[in-house]
């Protein structure tokens, strides 16, 4: 069996899948390769692939292919890749889902509490605490939508709870969510303090001019889901006309986000810059979600986190 | 009954004060007196105040004081002084507890996350997200040791339920606590991965280089109760040492703190300046509670949040 790894991993995981593969375990490293050409060979061949390959490398699939162990949750950008029925394919499943929740409620802390401001005056070594309190906002009690009920959203729900917040979560068919329908999210929406954006990828510009409009004024807008579910350019207009209080970016519509884009100089705006999703067990996670799965594979067990590419979550 | 309010209050809140207050009160605000001994004077023959006055006042305390009003919800700065017995005094409560609470787990979460280097990129406009992921943590099931199980430790503690951390409170006679003396607390401290101090300015040096040399390596501390309940000498030398992992203050010993001190330009130390307990509305909540208790006292109710000055807490 030959196994394929995209994912980069530190030297000390790559000795921790090398090791714990059995003899019939073909494993090659993208990073053993040199060229593209080597890289797309060694793919070309594989049986299970730990990664994210580029899309356009699936036009040559492998036809040896039974495996593939996405390292993300979300997978959209695959939605137009076609590969043979009998592949089985795994995400991420809820690996990244706390520490994106805590990444976003943490940086909505930062813009409620003046984390921010008082990183900066710390570089000066200025104390001015006093002045700010005033300034000072709090989550408890405060009414929140979160849009979506996947990991990341119920992770987000979790924590709010502690919180004191009441929270509406948003999600077409799921059970943990009370809103179904832009209608019934449209009735909650001027009533919320903070709106939290967990959606994948697959909910292109969800909030927009008009879901804007819809929210109540100086409140607070945060996205750790995909960046394309914002209409950024909506978003850079109700921040500067002053209507929404903040927001709190781990996404953007373009990563890295543009030099010339405003929200860089927005003192109301938060950038998390994509970490959402890290921590230091990060790719310890991976190499063990791969290894349980090739071990169900070749000993009849059922795979975890298996997805549907063509649903795109 | 002549009122004196020492709190200073913004015009709004002085109106609201005045207009809540029957004819036979006669307010006087210290934003109205030119002079210190103007101010003492009023303080003087005071039946009624508001805020927290300089602890030497005292010794001329009014024989007409019949209800003290404290602004704050810590009053160890008054254990000396003595007033006539029958004088009620009451403090804020809880009312500073969930910002405060809100202020330190928002500071964990900024180190944790990184949200302050992430506010020092933001000045830059510099995108480097993918390469601080390795370094985040999150507090998802780690354990934390709460020291007191007060207003704020119970907030705190609610807070952190939501992150799915096991948590202790010690506190020696608190029903909510489950470590209740020093011997308790020593033998559960090498487990914890955090410790948030919310003791009240009693515990003088409860915090001294004895505590952090049981506390795990690479853990953190946090402190939004008393800078003078921390060993700050002791502290900056297990962070320079790389024994913690970082530090969280809202207070510290000297306030506001010193431009020579080291812990202004640690990079893992977290200040927020004692803008814990503060929010938008803070001030509105003492005037609240000020007309309240009043009521209370002119209308054989009880008053809210009494407490025994010489107690301490």
């Amino acid at each position: 069996m030959t196994i394929y790894c995209y994912s980069l991993l530190d030297e000390s995981l790559r000795n921790n899948l090398s090791e714990a593969l059995q003899p019939h375990h073909n494993l090659q490293f993208r990073t053993e390769t040199t060229t593209v050409d080597e890289s797309l060979a060694a793919f070309k061949t594989a049986d299970y692939i730990l990664g994210n390959p580029p899309v356009e490398w699936f036009s040559n699939a492998s036809d040896n292919l039974k495996f593939w162990q996405l390292d993300s949750a979300g997978f959209d950008q695959y939605a137009s890749v076609t590969i043979n029925e009998s592949v089985k394919v795994a995400n991420m499943g809820d690996w990244f889902a706390r520490p994106c929740a805590e990444s976003i409620v943490g940086g909505v802390l930062a813009l409620y509490r003046g984390l921010d401001t008082l990183t900066l005056l710390k570089q000066k070594s200025e104390w001015i605490g006093a002045k700010l309190r005033a300034e000072l906002k709090i989550l408890y009690k405060q009414n929140v939508v979160i849009l979506g009920a996947g990991t990341i959203g119920l992770a987000v729900n979790a924590i709010l709870k502690g919180f004191g917040c009441t929270t509406h979560l948003m999600a077409r068919t799921s059970r943990e969510a009370d809103l179904h329908s832009k209608e019934e999210l449209f009735t909650e929406l001027p009533f919320a303090d903070l709106v939290i954006n967990t959606l994948p990828g697959t909910a292109q510009h969800f909030v927009d001019q008009t879901f804007f409009s819809k929210m109540k004024e100086r409140s607070v807008y945060a996205s750790v889901g995909r960046g394309s579910t914002t209409d950024e350019d909506a978003l850079i207009d109700v921040l500067q006309s002053g209507y929404l209080d903040g927001a709190v970016l781990d996404v953007t519509e373009i990563e890295p986000l543009p030099e010339s884009s405003p929200l860089w100089i927005m003192e109301n705006v938060i950038l998390t810059q994509h970490t959402g999703g890290g921590h230091s067990n990060e790719h310890m996670g991976k190499v063990d979600l791969f290894l349980n799965n090739i071990f169900a594979m070749e000993n009849g067990g059922n795979i975890v986190n298996e997805v549907d590419l063509r649903k795109g979550y």
